[in-house]
């Protein structure tokens, strides 16, 4: 069912400075913030040559973002997004399976625009995936 | 400096579960476990079309693993690799910007048989850094 890694997302406690690093440190290809209002985040993508790093900031008092740095205030790897080919089946196959899609199991729209759900971090060896639909 | 993502390693506390979820449930390509004595790990590679998954699962006593798992009872992810081309340079570069390299700096042979180095998480958001000279 899972394709290609989509991205990895990790949750900063400062954009600008992490965005730095990663252009300045570490030599990559680091893109300009974007607000991302729907969803409470602002998102510095990081392109590599085979995937993404997604920089997480939140944005707003409800952003999804702000529990995960309270209890991690210097951030952390926060999902992996794999790539599916139908969202819809894959719920299904998942849910019938007894894993636990987060938000009663209809995808949503993410960040990126096409549709998305989360699985349970517990279901998943205490990580939370995301599969989005390309 | 930085190029592809080598793997996402995924901390784990029951290995031949975590791999039967991604082979069953997300219909992944799920390897056979490799025990790695000399890195203290048993390793499952999961192989996505654009890079790979390592379920980490500790072998011995001294397993760099079991303090993540004690404190994360459910796994988690431990660590993102990106490939750099010159490992020797790339620590000499980012020592000489401030970064923290974990051993003292000086690159060790990994578990793929390539030169590795450990970035100090706290240096970057939280997230364990290896760089895999490739």
């Amino acid at each position: 069912m899972i394709g290609r890694l989509n991205h990895v997302a990790i949750a900063v406690p400062d954009l600008e400075a992490a965005a730095a690093q990663y252009r300045d440190m570490l030599g990559a290809n680091v893109g300009a913030p974007q607000e991302e209002p729907d969803h409470g985040v602002t998102v510095v993508f990081i392109e590599l040559p085979n995937t993404k790093i997604e920089l997480l900031y939140p944005l707003g008092e409800d952003s999804p973002i702000n529990g995960f740095l309270e209890k991690n205030p210097s951030g952390g790897i926060h999902h992996v997004c794999y790539e599916v080919d139908d969202i819809h089946a894959a719920s299904k196959q998942l849910i019938e399976k007894g894993a636990r899609v987060l938000g009663g199991g209809a995808p949503k729209i993410g960040a990126h625009g096409k549709p998305v759900l989360f699985l349970h971090p517990k279901d998943f060896n205490g990580t939370l995936i995301e599969l989005e639909q390309v």
